[in-house]
């Protein structure tokens, strides 16, 4: 049976750190609210249930015949061994799941760069807060997020091609889409210091080259990034230098 | 082997989930940190080591062994069915560790209504913002996550004593914790709304009678709330009605 992704149709936003897992993995999916006919109502139909025993807070959330498995981190802890995805070793699956959920953060610190004071209101209604929210992401978060996992690149004993073993893993994909979503984000901030993270920026480019990301990337399943999602690129956040 | 327990002293912090699982289970860990001789000094040779191939993004982690498990979510998983705090289905571990991800959301939340700019200024270089943020936190923020979290008790087919099935798992241990926290953060507030929450409320105070959770709370190993912590205490940042 498919695996059933709901998220928001229209962005990649948290959903996309699934899919790049189960299009990797070749997986039979269906992402739920961007077929003919079902949308976002499908979605809500869940997380509105009153007699759902474990209804999801909020998407992305996965359907397994009758598991639903809600947050990313969750998700991919779920799917890794099923899909090939995780290590063998089951003490390094807890590592995996430590790497995703320190990228569960950073993501979240990302958006509350254009989000600040309140989630339910327009950038807009935040713009000022936005940039001195901004600045201090740019000059202290992103060196400590990103330094950290070139970090752990370089420590890792089978070679920094991967972050956890030698192979790859779910958490290798998400780095590739934190480093592709900082580029459209925060394009200067990302130029001044990209010379910093060469372990990050090659595993990023090895990710690129694997076929079926390769191909999931050219596909009309990839949609381009946008001020809607997680990472929105406003010319007026990004660094000044 | 004891498990090694790394974390900040002084605050409840993030490292009182895992504790509140460990106490409740009777587990034998040792609190490193606390140790005479050791300190934060113990935590920060794990976290800046060059060699150690698992390195922490952050306190809390916990050492079982060589495996060294960060992020307090990923903590639980493991630990729980080892405690017997966790279901025996292992398709509802995934149940049980998608609320606790919830948690670690509304936790996050809580820390940005007094540093919503810049973690690394101090509360009082952004208290404008605070005020907004908490203003915002109040009104929308807590009754959406506790109104889930009440909702998920009640929808529970095996009763509304717990939050998954009919047994004690660690995140009935968290919410315990949430709602003690934001009592002392947000008296006020609480006092307002604490009438739409009579499941939580009941599931706070079953917790509180357990023997070994009341013998912790009872101990110098429960330290109080303080203004260092997650959960603060600042008047101005409390509901106004």
């Amino acid at each position: 049976m498919a695996y059933e992704l709901y998220y928001w149709d229209g962005i990649q936003g948290r959903g996309e750190f699934v899919r790049l897992a189960l299009e990797e993995a070749g997986a039979d999916y269906i992402d739920i609210t961007r077929q003919p006919g079902r949308g976002t109502g499908a979605m809500f139909a869940v997380m509105e249930s009153e007699s759902e025993p474990h209804v999801p807070f909020a998407p992305p959330f996965l359907k397994d015949g009758d598991l639903i498995i809600p947050h990313v981190a969750n998700i991919l802890f779920y799917l890794g061994p099923k899909l090939g995805l995780a290590p063998d070793d089951e003490g390094l699956r807890y590592v995996v799941n430590g790497l995703q959920l320190t990228v569960t953060d950073f993501v979240a610190e990302v958006h509350d760069t254009h989000h600040p004071i309140d989630t339910s209101l327009y950038y807009e209604d935040q713009k000022e807060e936005a940039k001195a929210r901004s600045a201090a992401f740019i000059r202290e978060r992103i060196p400590k997020f990103l330094g950290y996992f070139e970090r752990v690149l370089r420590q890792n004993p089978e070679g920094p091609d991967h972050m956890v073993g030698n192979a790859l893993t779910y958490v290798d994909l998400s780095l590739f889409q934190v480093i592709e979503g900082l580029t459209y984000a925060f394009p200067k901030a990302m130029a001044n210091c990209k010379a910093e993270y060469p372990g990050l920026l090659a595993l990023r480019d090895a990710v690129t080259k694997r076929p079926n990301i390769a191909r999931y990337l050219a596909s009309p399943r990839r949609l381009a990034f946008n001020e809607e999602g997680i990472f929105r690129h406003y010319p007026e956040l990004d660094s000044a230098e």
